[in-house]
């Protein structure tokens, strides 16, 4: 059956101009016997945490009919209690906020503070997403670059900053794609340099052995938010939770922009029960850690350039065409990322017998 | 313990000036026996209903590591076999888009066909988000108002939006807070003044015993999109998914404005479980329509002034002051609604015995 009205085009349709030509963003999503594209925990939920998220769904399934916790108080507060106690800072449910993935974090991020006539500044390459959500909000994006080996040149960074004077900065760290971490010195002196807010965006802490910027909130609590995402070391990435600590204030300017009721009950128990099994999934991370210094050190004894990383992906190459090279992977089975980055492509790191998989197909793809 | 920053007040942060002195949407959220102020459901999802959403969930909670399908095929599927036969419409898949409630479905097509330099014109009072999503997105709002009595004279409202010809045109129909719904002739007049796109809110067709806009989509697929709600007469206010149908185009549109996974695995899930008891769910909805007339019938006997309603709530008044009468129901342990507008009052229709006590409460509060 064809579907009506699809004599229709999209060039025929009032879209905005700064629209038109687009593509939507997101991976391939490919059924593959390997897939190391997306960063997520290659390890399944453990039979006892889903039979915790399935008894919550139930308990609250009978009133389904009825509107969500709008603050999703409980929630906060699980968050702040696991959060405060990984970073030793403390924190209540009036610094915590949450939203369907952290996409929608720093979307409604930019809606408060970014905007039409105002700016956001990122040190590129980092997440696409930055970029995507400050276009979706009309935010004037001010991308900077890394240096060569995609390091952040903190003094220059700084100065940057100040003199740009953008809104909103983001700092991504570990940094996505590219793997590399900021000490809080480093941190503290971008935040300092910054007129506006700072953004740290943390989706891949867990993975890093430098302390959170969550540190920081006591000296710079009209600046700094830190976002975190449930989908990488949680492995929730099905459940769509996203998080961010900041100060009071910072959560109430989110209130006045957030669609109400945005986080739906089955979403707000699930998550609930997710944390309650912190323990036993973060248990992955230092087992995913020395996975990667693993792959890290294969690649470089077979001739790959590689990029250093805190995270549980890795950024290598070099590669004449990094996309051919992509689906030579493919072809193996082996399914990673071309991230855009000239003569790079991305791994995430998976289970011993996934990473050895990629590893046999790196040997026969070469460099 | 105090939260860390609390010392920051919203003021002191570097919001942007159109949100300083808001407050965030939403009605009271009150723990009172008799709640008839959200125009939810009352009659919570059946126990077969209840098992199919936790034993959905149990199947997939062993993948909650993975991300969910981005495009959530499977459910737009299902959501299109059930418009499509409530409809007598044929439709597919790429007919249908879907999104955590119909707030974010209105957001994306905001952001798609609105944004700064464009404008959205809706005819107040109606559903009031539509100016706060107009607002988050930046979006010129143009009110346009209904005659006194809340009906829309169509004439005029044609004349209007052909004159000031906003990007997109809100018709609410049934309309919220008012009650009443316009014919399918009314809409295709609207449609054909539109210069641009026109959004058909059917958040509360299921109650309404007039053709939905649906019918309209073959004749004018580059204009239209209706979009629709689980909330309400679906009783699945708690899960969050509101949808819309329109042209193939238009889905391809908000592709490229939608967060990537914006929908959760256990939201796409619930849904679909929820979708296959349709039959048993939609069967209150004839239960909540014979009550609505009673409802109105007891409440004109009562002396009051009722806007007539297609939909599970009435509008009535008058009131010195809507307020007071609010508080005074509240006192009675009763919540309804004040929507702010003068002399009146919303009140979702409940079970039996809801409304026997609202009316008590009526009786006692008066005119």
């Amino acid at each position: 059956m064809r579907p009506i009205g699809d004599r229709v085009e999209i060039g025929d349709l009032p879209l905005r101009d700064d629209l038109r030509g687009r593509t939507p963003y997101g991976a391939p999503q490919l059924d593959v016997p390997v897939r190391l594209n997306t960063n997520e925990n290659p390890y399944p939920p453990t039979p006892a945490l889903v039979e915790d998220v399935v008894r919550e769904v139930a308990a609250i399934a009978g009133e389904l009919h009825r509107y969500p916790d709008r603050d999703a108080v409980a929630l906060r507060e699980d968050l702040a209690a696991y959060l405060g106690s990984s970073t030793g800072v403390p924190l209540t449910s009036a610094n915590l906020w949450a939203a369907n993935g952290s996409n929608e974090v720093l979307q409604q991020i930019l809606q408060a503070f970014g905007g039409p006539g105002r700016s956001a500044l990122g040190f590129e390459p980092s997440y696409s997403m930055h970029p995507i959500i400050a276009a979706g909000t009309r935010t004037e994006w001010a991308p900077t670059p890394r240096r060569a080996d995609f390091s952040l040149d903190v003094a220059k960074a700084a100065s940057i900053v100040a003199e740009r004077a953008p809104d909103v900065v983001f700092v991504t760290s570990p940094n996505n794609p590219t793997g590399q971490s900021l000490p809080l010195p480093d941190l503290r002196v971008l935040i300092e340099a910054a007129p506006g807010v700072v953004v740290v965006d943390e989706a891949y802490a867990e993975f890093s052995s430098r302390p959170s910027a969550v540190a920081l909130l006591a000296d710079h609590p009209a600046k700094l938010i830190v976002s975190r995402t449930m989908s990488k070391a949680f492995a929730f990435a099905g459940g769509r939770l996203g998080y961010l600590a900041a100060a009071p204030a910072v959560v109430d300017a989110l209130q006045l922009v957030r669609l109400p009721y945005h986080l739906s009950a089955l979403t707000q128990a699930a998550a609930r029960a997710s944390l309650r099994h912190a323990a036993e999934t973060l248990g992955s991370v230092a087992k995913l850690a020395a996975e990667r210094d693993r792959v890290v050190d294969s690649l470089v004894g077979l001739g790959f350039s590689v990029v250093p990383s805190d995270a549980n992906f890795v950024l290598f190459g070099w590669f004449e065409d990094a996309h051919a090279t992509w689906r030579s992977y493919l072809e193996r089975g082996v399914l990673i990322r071309d991230v855009g980055i000239a003569g790079h492509l991305r791994v995430t790191v998976g289970t011993p017998e996934e990473n050895d998989a990629f590893l046999a197909a790196s040997k026969e793809v070469g460099r």
